[in-house]
């Protein structure tokens, strides 16, 4: 595309499937796995914003572990360390999505690919590493440099203080329709990837593309060069 | 209370029932009533979070109308332009909790008594004065002052300022557990009124004490002096 000059990925949910965590835990707690993975996420995200806006922080890691907690009491299911020692795990072990690897493989060929992630570093490279997609990414930035999570600029920013380029023509790429506002925002040029057929945010920061998937988005990409 | 000074109210779903909403929207979306006005209440919350942590501002009616607006678009419903009038008005007529009018009529008699809210002074107002509470409370401080949300340490600074007193004598009761975090990370005093059986968050910024309702927060101020 005329203009873009780097893509940037946001990685859970967009790159990796976070509900493959559902797997770990109804193998550990029968029934539950698809109900308590999806209000882990929800809790998970939800206490990156409430820290961000207290002013705290507690890296990604410790986010997530306290959002399991917080979900298995709320769950009145019996978490033991063994048990949440394995799904903190599962995190590091997340499946890409099943077009992830040919799509960047062949965007990988005309843009400097890179990461910009609530994960903390240690995560991103354990993820990336485990699916073989490392080598792909010119830059993985995380959150943790900046102690604040998305949507904050602070966090963009940092894409801005990696590439000498200007912001209209980082190309940033989300399947969280509140990170998309969040980068427009900013002022990238944004691409949702809007696998589930989510509703839009209502607050007059849509996404400049919307896309079903990263397919779409390598096919969408070369179709404008 | 030994030590408690000043005793300082969040609005919504404190003092007044947010689930009153869903009667009106019952009204217009017959049998979406419950869901409705449940998912409008997590996106207008969501959207004080996000807007915040993106350094930009919104209004709580404006947010609270661009949460509906979602929400009717997410859920499929025909939003008009009457009816969506007719759902943000009745935002400024939700009813107190039936212990709530009798429960501050006491405390008003051994406290000064303020509001403190994401809702707009046109808004607190006119919920104040239609439930003929509004006499009770020596002031009524918006976030619409600092035109961010809660819980940026911001907004729990306004008592601060309108108050003499020390953190920890300012007594703040929410029935939200992340505002009584947020309240909690400040420094004052907190109350948490937990009229659901809701979860504690797992951000060790726990409540000072757990109540069921205004009564009980009334007896045990009593029970303490």
């Amino acid at each position: 595309m005329r203009g873009i000059d780097v893509l940037v990925f946001d990685a859970y949910g967009t790159l990796f499937d976070v509900n493959s965590i559902s797997q770990a835990v109804e193998a550990v707690f029968p029934g539950k796995g698809t109900t308590l993975s999806k209000l882990w996420r929800t809790k998970q995200i939800e206490y990156t914003w409430l820290l961000s806006l207290m002013g705290r922080y507690l890296n990604f890691e410790e986010v997530t572990r306290r959002a399991l907690r917080y979900t298995a009491k709320a769950m009145r299911v019996d978490l033991n360390a063994e048990i949440e020692r394995e799904l903190l795990s599962a995190y590091n072990h997340l499946k890409p999505f099943p077009e992830t690897v040919e799509a960047l493989t062949t965007l990988y060929k005309r843009y400097p690919l890179a990461i910009l992630s609530n994960g903390t570093t240690h995560m991103l490279e354990a993820v990336t590493s485990h699916s073989g997609i490392r080598n792909l990414f010119q830059l993985i930035l995380s959150v943790d440099s900046v102690r604040i999570y998305k949507p904050s600029p602070r966090v963009y920013s940092l894409v801005m203080e990696a590439f000498d380029v200007d912001r209209r023509s980082v190309g940033f790429v989300s399947s969280n329709a509140w990170d998309i506002a969040g980068a427009k925002a900013f002022g990238f040029s944004t691409f949702w990837i809007n696998r589930a057929g989510q509703t839009e945010e209502a607050l007059d920061l849509n996404a400049d593309f919307i896309l079903t998937d990263l397919r779409d988005l390598e096919r969408l990409l070369r179709s404008k060069t």
